[in-house]
This record gives structure tokens, sequence and C-alpha cells, in this order.
């Protein structure tokens, strides 16, 4: 049997975007020669599609979606993830489904049993668990279908009480078969075919896994869908951060002989190219998603300004990047220089506003009520919040979305201004450490200098006080990742971390700015998710506690 | 046997708060004469601790708060609420648990089988639901314990697939405990009680059930623990937003007879009454568990901000709240002279700082990008930035919180500036429409005029142009609001809206505002639950998609 995989960039609640993807790569794979089309977890709706699932309306436009796609499925099969209503009163109203269409229509469906509902997933909010297994008989084979996290819980400390193959291999299946929204991180791609791996040697099957590719607001989707054989290695993959469509033959993939040489896994890609490439999907598909083509973003002659300007430029192309610099009194010199000097060397556009009249002006202003006090924090704000103020007029005037420069290290301690530098439609560096930010910048110019080497090696500096540097008032950066990293995506305490080597009071004062920041985080725009561990939806934390602060 | 219930406002992970209110209740009841004191559903940590559930060292915490607790329980047994681990390692790490207490140890535990995961629930992503059911017996009597969700599967359409006191029941019990986290809206008082009294109803027993008061950030606990009896009553209940302590004899609430004109819920509140009650609440405790005392809030002269300014001298006292009258050169003269008047109702201070100078400053400095551009929404949103930003300045040289003053009906449909007007640590009116300002208005002003009545009579407008009114751009507001609530609150689709007789070209629009401005919502500050459905953890929305957009 020819088994056609197909990698779909979806739109969330885009009916007709989708649907005409999906029909048209079951044209595609029918002239092909494949004789079954396989699409990925909840391709109807795009996932995640969140609350939108709690709408009769969405579910009724989902499923005249497979009703459409049904018709076109003659001379091929298909299977294809859509919400289903349950018919039992019992439990929660729907199911997250695998639809399977021949003949013009429904002919058989498996749901979901194991419903992830940590991190970013909320899927036990929406969907009841299937306990029931049935394997689907199809062209002479014996189809085990599940759904993602179905094939995931296989490690040694489980997280569900079922495993859905232990059930479906005892009606001797011939072939595995998992429609995925496995969102990336650095690490995702590595695990993910581990866990495929462990599936395929376990059952002694083929397994065919079928992944959502491109990004939904935060979520990016690396795609690297694949065909895995029983004697435990990958056949092929899919592309990655790409849309892609491949058939295979099921005896080859269930007959292919490992190469003593080979790596299992395939290839282990380069973390900060990893994550160089997922951001520059997310940023693209941000805009294209929501119709915008321009981004706009203050250059500061800093390291994150600059990194996420070629991120930017790469995504949405030099011209339609739009660089403010915006310097105040306490602004060196070079920052101005590197960032004009990267501007140039991109070829993007940017404008020069001095902020030091607004600031006088807004000074005067408050000066009634300030008296005599002395600077502080109030005035460091001002400015940062000038500079909010000033390139959200532009975004308002042109159209541009405001990108946010923050990165994951700021983010955590509140090492930013709210309303300030934290303004943006989208964080493009939120989930990456300072470190990595460094790493990004190297990476970016491995071939020539784009970012100004003194924007990477100047001490960094927000430059809202005379000669402030992040050293002044922060660990070096490469001590505070490492704790940051533990606490946060590892969520280790206090203890453990000076079990680890780190000085208490460091541990101490860290951890009380990561909680006490909360407030501030809860105000942040999406930030594109590398990590295990993002800020965001896959972080709940209460703002008025008292914990660690 | 006489019970104590102990109505408490914790602290979310402020053990040495949470336990020593504990200890000091169980010490109160025990001179009382009680033999055990029931305290809510994880009541150590303080509910809901969210994803600090996921930390060894919070969890080690809340364990080591019970063995403190338990050395006090002699003479008297407690009940507790604490997150447990659990021994099996199939399934999710941990439990919801009522720890049983009494002779200074643990002697019995009861774990949460029915795990609530819709709205602003989560806890499934924390918690193994538990699935064996035993009695407790103590003092002589046979104790059905179970946590919040446990009994409220009580309904035609059950959201699980078990039922703990169906279980429980064959074991013969005297009495139903319930300990709970149940957070108010301005409807669940009611809902509440008619959970109970269909339970006694049902199983023929007497109910003890406590709940949480106080706010935790957003989410507000009503309190209103409560004795009801099998014959189908409320026996008696505890304060409303305020901490309580009552101490029940069992066989006078199991024995208790209903008179014939006994309303058997109890008093209904009246819903803005509710609303104003919970919202002080919410402020209070909001500035109280951060360790702040002052408020600050941008006064218009409009309505808004006028009821926001009463909440919070209500809640902080009237010389905490500093009012800043911003006028600019579109402010009408009635709008000083109505948020004057209302300040000096109050006694509170107040400033006025004019942010015309401010504004020709900004416009000056985006001349040479903007050049010749008419005015339009940028300058519109320049004007509520620099309010933004003097507010925020205040608040950052005084040690203020800012409040947000925009409504659900704004935020709903966008119609508030990003970094300005939508600023603010904590928004006091954020899920409670337009119409409903007005009669909380209405309701402040019942004994005197303390908002000027032209601030409640005047038609609303933002004054960011010249004679700019709400209702050039939106519906009249007892329009947009009940297609509002029936979209938000009762998750109705376009064609339903349709059917019940609102225009299709309203509804299309509205919808279409709604969902275009998720990407506003995502960056405000949390709102006070008021209603069954507000925006913020509750409401869980993709920010790029296209349905009903």
């Amino acid at each position: 049997m020819k088994i056609a995989l197909a990698q779909i960039n979806y739109h969330i609640g885009n009916f007709e975007h989708n649907t005409s993807k999906i029909i048209h790569a079951i044209d595609e794979a029918r002239q092909a020669g494949a004789e079954l089309v396989v699409f990925a977890e909840l391709a109807v709706s795009g996932y995640p599609p969140r609350d939108f699932l709690e709408f009769d309306d969405f579910i009724e436009r989902c499923l005249n979606a497979v009703d459409e796609i049904a018709t076109h499925c003659k001379g091929i099969a298909a299977i294809v993830g859509c919400p289903t209503r349950r018919a039992d009163i019992k439990g929660k109203d729907l199911h997250n489904s695998a639809i399977f269409l021949a003949d013009g229509k429904v002919q058989a469906m498996a749901h979901k049993s194991l419903l992830p509902n940590y991190d970013i997933f909320d899927e036990y909010r929406y969907f009841e668990p299937y306990r029931e297994f049935e394997v689907i008989a199809y062209g002479g084979k014996r189809i085990a279908l599940t759904i993602c996290e179905d094939i995931w819980d296989v490690g040694e400390d489980p997280l569900y009480t079922i495993k859905p193959m232990d059930e479906l291999i005892k009606q001797s299946p011939d072939v595995m078969i998992n429609i995925a929204a496995s969102p990336f991180h650095y690490e995702q791609a590595r695990t993910r075919k581990e866990i495929i791996l462990t599936n395929v040697r376990k059952y002694k099957l083929p397994l065919f896994y079928v992944n959502h590719v491109g990004a939904q607001t935060e979520l990016l989707f690396d795609g690297g869908s694949l065909a895995a054989s029983p004697e435990g290695f990958i056949y092929d993959e899919l592309e990655y951060f790409a849309e892609d469509l491949k058939i295979f033959d099921l005896d080859d993939v269930a007959t292919a002989k490992k190469m003593p040489e080979q790596n299992p896994l395939g290839i282990i890609e380069d973390k900060t190219k990893l994550i160089h490439d997922a951001i520059v999907m997310g940023i693209k598909n941000y805009f294209g998603k929501l119709g915008f083509d321009k981004a706009i973003l203050g250059l500061s002659g800093g390291i994150d300004s600059a990194v996420t300007m070629v991120l930017a430029a790469r995504a949405l192309g030099r011209e339609h990047v739009r660089a403010m610099l915006l310097p105040s009194a306490f602004s060196s010199e070079h920052s101005v220089n590197d960032a004009v000097a990267l501007a140039e060397n991109l070829g993007s556009p940017y404008d020069l506003i001095s902020i030091e009249d607004a600031f006088d002006t807004l000074d005067a202003s408050l000066q009634p009520v300030f008296g005599d006090l002395p600077f502080d924090i109030a005035e460091e704000n001002i400015q940062a919040r000038i500079r909010g103020l000033l390139l959200m007029a532009m975004s308002n005037k042109f159209g541009h979305i405001l990108l946010n420069t923050s990165n994951k290290s700021e983010a955590a301690v509140g090492y930013s201004t709210l309303y300030g530098d934290m303004n943006g439609g989208l964080s493009v560096l939120g989930d990456v450490y300072k470190t990595e930010v460094f790493k990004l910048a190297r990476y970016i110019n491995k071939d020539e200098e784009i970012i100004p080497e003194n924007t990477i090696t100047k001490p960094p500096s927000a430059e809202l006080r005379p000669d402030q540097k992040d050293s002044d008032s922060l660990p070096e950066y490469d001590i505070l990742d490492e704790i940051l990293y533990q606490y946060i995506e590892k969520r280790k305490g206090p203890k453990e971390l000076v079990k680890m080597g780190f000085e208490k009071a460091t541990v101490d004062r860290i951890l009380k700015l990561v909680n006490t920041s909360e407030y501030k985080r809860y105000q942040t725009p999406p930030m594109l998710r590398v990590s295990s561990k993002a800020f965001g939806m896959g972080r709940r934390m209460p703002i008025v506690a008292k914990y660690l602060s």
C-alpha cells in the first residue's frame, strides 16, 4: 500500500484555507499513486483551536469541512484530524478524533485516549479520553490509528494509566499511523524520534507519523513528519519548517534493513540553527496569518534588538522591517552608530528621533507633583515609555506591527519596563536566554559581519541612567541563565540549586525577582516558544502570592 | 458531635500565614467545644497554587505545614486541604487531598475524584483523579468526605463518568463534609446552594460545606460556607466576603425541620450589590497581599473611572486613592469639573496635569516622519498613551499601584488603547459590562450623590478627537452588552444570535471586533472576575486565527 504523508501549515479557524489545502493534497497524492493520504491532528480546525471548541458553531464548521473533504476521497482514502461530538451523555461532549474517509464518506474513526494537559496543552479541557480500541481494516492491511500523545507514554514514570498501543497490538495490526500536533522546542525533534523508535521497536511495526508545520501565534510546529521501520530507525523524514508531501510504500518501510553505520535518529541539528529557523518561521507566519507585512522595532545598538531585526528581515524581507533609533541623553554615541551600521548592513529603512525633547516636556509636566525628588526608576521608565509610545504611534500611523525585543533572561527577572520596551505584538526573543542571544548573533554573522562586532562585544546596558550596566544589578549572564534554566525549565527549588553549587544569596535573589515579576509577564506579548518551558500559556503562575518572594 | 467550619482568607504560597491562621482556628474551635474543625480545599497552600504545584519544594512545604498543624490537633480533629504525593507510579504524581488529622497525626485521607478542568480551572494539569472511596469513622460517626467538584456533577449532562457520593453512600455515612474552593461570580452562590440542596435531598444526609474567602489576584472567593439539612434547606451560613468560624451540632443539623415559609436557598442577594462587594474585597486583597496600600488612577469625568475610584476608596480608604486629571485639548469642560467634584465628594487627593504640552512635543518629534498625514488613530492613541505614561510615572515615583478603569464592553470590542488606558496592575471593571457599570453608579449613589449626576447621564465618550461619542462607532450599550453576553458568557454563535433577533450585520461586526481584539486582551491586566466567563485565565482564545473575523 502506498501511503502519502501530508504536512501542512494550517490556519486556526480558517476552514476555507484548511479545507482547500487538504483537498489539494488529496488530489496530489491520488495523482502520484497513493492509496491513503494522512493529515495531522485537528487538521480541519488548526491546532490548538483552544476555546473555539466550546462553540457549537465552530464544531459544526469542522464537521462540515470533513463532509466536504470526504467527497474528494474517491480512489483514495484519507485520515483527517477533527473534533467530533460524542453520543454518550456522560463525560465531556467532544472527542479529539482521526476520521478515516474512503469512497466519499466516513468509514471509521479513532479517538484520542491520552489527553495532554500540561505545559501549553489543555486537551482535557475539551475532550473526553477514549477507552475502546479497534484497528481499521483497509486495502488488506490492519491499521492501528492513534493520535499524538497516545504513543508518547513510554517512559519509566507514565503520566497515564493505560497504553492505547498495548490494546491495539492485541488485534494484530500491520502498521501504526499516528497523527500529531507536536510543537517545536529545541530538543523536541530528538525526543519525538526517540519516542517513535521506542514504539516501532516495542511493537515491531512500521510507523507513519504526520505533524503540523508552521506557527500558531507563539506555538511553532517544525514538521518533521516521518516513516519509521520496525528494526528501529527513521526510514525517511519530511521537511522541517516547510510544507511537504511524501509517498511511501508500506512494504518497503516495513521490511527495510538498518545499515550498520546508520544513526537511528537521523541528523541531530544544531540548537542555535534550530532556534534561528523556528523564530524566522514564527515571525513570518505571525504576520502572514494576520494579514500584515511590515514590522517596526526600536533599534538601540544593543544585541537583542539587533538579533530581532535580522530575524525579522529574514522572515519578512529587509525592506519590510523599519528600525527606529530613539536616543536619549544617556545613549552613548556607539548606540546610534551601531544601530545605523546594522540597518545599513541589512539595507532596511530607519529613522532617528531623539527622545530628549519629549523627556524634558514630560518631566516639566510632572514637576508640580514631583518637585525636587531625585531622578530614579520613574524617570528611567519615562524614557523607555516614550520610546514605546513613539513606536506605537508609527505602528498606528503606517500599519506596522511592533516587534518586542526583550530576551528571556530580562523577562524572567523583570528587567524591562511595562508599556515601554515590553511593548509589541510579538516577542521574538522572549524564550531565548541572553547567552543564547549571543550565540544567535554569532550564527547570524557566521559568513559576514551583519551585526556590528561592537554590538556583540560591548557590555549590555539599558542606558536609562548614566553609565548603567546590566551587571550592576544582575549576576553575569552565564550564572544568571543557568539558575533561570534550572528554575524555569527544570523546576528546581532553592535547596536543589544551592546543592548544585550556586550561591544561596544569589539563588534567593534571582528566584525572588522571577516570582515577583509575574505581574509584568502577565502583560507581555506572546513569546515565540523555542524551549520546553516558555513564559506564557505553558507556565501558569499566581501573581498575588508569597512563595520564594 | 460538634463541628466547626473555619472560613479563612488564605494567601497563596504563604505557608507561615496560612498555617498560623489554621492553628489559630483549631485552638479557637477547641476552646468553643468543637470536636472537629473543617478547613477548605488546598487550605495550606491557598487556591489556586497553579504551577507552583510542579515544584517539589512547594509540595514539601505543604506537607511540612500539615505536619505542624497535626501537632495542634489534640483534643480535636481537623480536616485540612493539601496536595499529596501518590505512591502509584502510573498517572500524575499528585492528589488534591483532604487530610483528616486527630491525636496529633494524620489518621485518614480522601482525594478528589472529579477534577474541574474548564473555565479558570486546570486541576487535571496537576492531579490524578481518585477512584476509591472510603468513609472515615470518627467520634462514633461515619463521614463521607469529598472535595468541591466531587458533589457538583448532579445535572442532566454530567461532565464526568462517575459520582463519588454514589459510591460513598453504599458505606452508610452519617454526614457529608465537602471542602471547597468555589470562586465567586454573581450567580455562583445560588448555583452552589442548589447543588448542595440537590445532594442533601438525594442522599438524605446533612452536609457541611467549607469554602475559601478572599481574593487571589483576579479570582474572588465569597465564602458562604454552610450547613444544610437532609430535608432540603440551608440550616445556616457563614459570612460572605469575610472570614468566619461557626460551630454546629451535627444532630441539630441532621434533624432540623424546615419551616413552611422558609426559602430553602436563604436570601438571594441583589446582583449589583454582590458585584460591588466582591470588587471591593478584590481590590483590598490585591493590595493587601502584595503589601501595597496606595492606588492611583486617571479620573476622566466619565463613569468608568468614577465607579472605579469609589470602589477603590471603599477598599483602601479615601485618602489612599489618588486621582490624576489629565485633560487634553479635546476634553470638555465638564470632564474636569465632574472629576474634581467626585474627588472632592470622596475627600481624596487629586492632581491636574494637562497633556497638551506633551502631546505637542511628541507630535513635533514625529513630524519629520509623519509629515502632513492627517490626524488619525495614531494621534488619538498618543493622548491615551501620554496619560498612561504619566500615571505610571506617578506610580513609580510614589509607590502607587495603577488601577485600570476599562469595562468589559470596551475590553470585548477592543475599544481601548494598549499601553494607554489599558495600563494598570489590576482591572477593576474588566468583567463588568457598561450597562452594569451604570447600575453600580446608581447603587453607589443610592443614599447620596457621590458620583456627580452629570457623570452618569452624559453620553459616554473617549474624548480623543473633537465631539467623539462611543455611539458613533458602536451600537447602543444595551444592544452591545446583550450580544456580548450571549457570545462570551453563553457561547452562542452568529446563527443563534440572529435567531434571537439581533441584526445580522451588527452581530457579524461585533463578533469580528471581539475576535480580532484578542491580541489586545492578551496584554490586559488581570480583571477581577465577577461573571461566569471573564476575560483572562478562564477564556483561552487563539490570537492568530480566522474565525468570525
